[in-house]
């Protein structure tokens, strides 16, 4: 690296993200796409979109996607930031919370990138070990931190903390409580979302992702959700125009179709219920999933050769080379074709092991 | 502000960019934009791009985009980041180069957004005055900096530096040297770009933008170019999809047809020197500008309300609210009968007044 990098930076492991992979015939069970296609409101809007207005700057603010947000959600326009998909957000948050040896706590194992972003910003990282049942682990109130990241649902294990927990949680702690509801719209529960608790808590901030239940992680799209106060200061940190033109018109379409979104959530549930079926019949552990994946574990046993025989079959999954993960793998859910073949796929790696 | 905020992100006063009114008959000459719209070829490339892929995330690192940007600038892809606009690349390269107190110099007047990433990484600006013909301040190179920055055209002079000085300078100082060269498409001189260098000198980084030559504005596009190692080193820190699938393809079509591009950049080259001698003629002085657009000065006299008599007839231009720039009105190139509109109406409010 060279010498003129921040040393923590020269220092740093970048956050790895699953492998793209898309050639012909591959079942991509790997990075939590959504199956099912965007929303043919969605599409219009992008033709529609393409004319020489491109030219211009995008709306600063994204105002149209918003106040489309603004209705969706029942907030004000004023409580969303809109950004370059959630992991901008989750920059925007570090760069504005965390300074040298600011502590952040958040149970794991969750997603990974929380833990790069800390250390970009020299921050002290607090793990806490979720227990086995992936309930809110008691001491994170406690951990005397500036922030709090929470997976809900949680990758990898797609559990789902209740908004009961978290609202108790954002009482009890006097830093910023983040939610990342990426994969929230995945949940049994309609009502599991902690948005409506924003108007209570000026700590909490909620984030919200385009990639999976509205199948357009291509776009990058993500939006939080605050304090009007909170979202005024993060705005600050943003890029001036940080979302472009055809982002914002296809995030604005897509929360304007919400049955079609929900459609393809309700196929995803039940063929979620199926995946969970399969591998618990061919032994894995698999903790109820409200994501749209699973954790498929066969606990003490390292999972790598069986990620690497569905590869080499053409199945991608997820395998984590980390401690505590190696016995576990972090199944996409696909559509019934995709969850059987990959069932069948198992069965015949386990019969001739 | 919240009390949350990290200090210095709470005192933070946000850049702000010039004003988005797209309303119909508006002539918008003040955020630089190409009046002339993107190649059809780009057009073409997005219908195509327009289709379920967008369900899935985009190349991690824009790969198709850096291996074009390769051919088209003749460099490795290895020395290629490809940005959410090039402020995503400036913030990114300060992030990655500048902590809490190190300083960073730059000449001005000149982009005030460097004076905004600066702060928020609790750097120290160090500001040295242009000379009045806008050559490259002396004292630059020992200003015992960790970072430079240099607009190339700069913002808002529109004057350009020849490659020659910006050797001397990547040559004479030991930190990074960044060329913002977000203009340098519309000098004159086809060969003053930096590219070139970055073989040569391993702290030399140049910024390049899709948002004034090739019309994309919209689509937030940036291109970094420099030697292997910075490049991996920025990428560390980067988002991990920061670029969306369509705006990757819209950079890569736009590269591949520079014919379009160039001859938007002949008009607004030949718009440029008639808007000169125009506004020359009106009694304002003007640097010789190689960007899109010009800087009309009154030396001494503000020109707040020039700027708004222009804004209540339909016309945007930018004034600065700044010391030492009040006097003078940033106007972008439009077309030819644009100019003519604004000239006319700087006319009527001169005999008006």
């Amino acid at each position: 690296m060279s010498p003129r990098l921040r040393p923590h930076i020269a220092r740093l492991h970048a956050y790895v993200p699953g492998e793209q992979i898309h050639a012909q015939g591959i079942i991509k069970l790997n990075t939590n796409e959504n199956p099912y296609r965007p929303s043919p409101r969605v599409m219009r809007a992008l033709r529609r979109a393409l004319d020489s207005s491109l030219r211009l700057y995008p709306e600063p603010l994204s105002d149209t996607l918003r106040n489309q947000a603004a209705v969706t959600y029942d907030v004000d326009a004023e409580n969303v930031l809109a950004g370059n998909g959630s992991d901008e957000l989750l920059s925007i948050l570090t760069r504005c919370l965390i300074g040298k040896g600011d502590r952040v706590a958040y149970p794991v194992p969750t997603y990974t990138l929380y833990d790069t972003l800390i250390e970009i910003q020299e921050g002290e990282s607090l793990t806490v070990d979720y227990p086995a049942d992936f309930s809110l682990p008691e001491s994170l109130a406690s951990a005397n931190a500036a922030l709090i990241f929470l997976c809900n649902p949680n990758s990898p294990s797609g559990t789902l903390l209740s908004r009961g927990a978290i609202e108790r949680l954002a009482a009890a702690f006097t830093g910023v409580l983040v939610v990342d509801e990426a994969y929230i719209d995945f949940a049994d529960d309609a009502d599991a979302s902690a948005i409506p608790l924003i108007r209570k808590f000026p700590n909490l901030v909620v984030l919200r992702s385009f990639s999976k239940s509205f199948s357009l992680a291509g776009m990058r799209i993500g939006l939080a959700f605050g304090a009007a106060e909170m979202i005024a200061g993060l705005m600050k940190v943003k890029d001036s125009y940080n979302l472009n033109r055809l982002s914002a018109v296809a995030a604005t379409a897509a929360l304007q179709d919400p049955v079609w979104m929900k459609r393809n959530v309700g196929r995803i549930q039940r063929a979620r219920r199926q995946l969970t079926r399969r591998l618990t019949k061919l032994g894995f552990y698999v903790p109820l999933s409200q994501a749209n994946f699973v954790l498929a574990q066969r606990r003490g046993r390292d999972l790598r050769e069986l990620y690497e025989h569905l590869k080499k079959r053409g199945i991608l999954v997820r395998y984590f080379d980390v401690p505590g993960l190696r016995d576990a793998l972090r199944i996409t859910v696909g559509t019934p074709p995709q969850v059987q073949a990959l069932a069948r796929e198992i069965e015949t790696a386990g019969s001739a092991s």
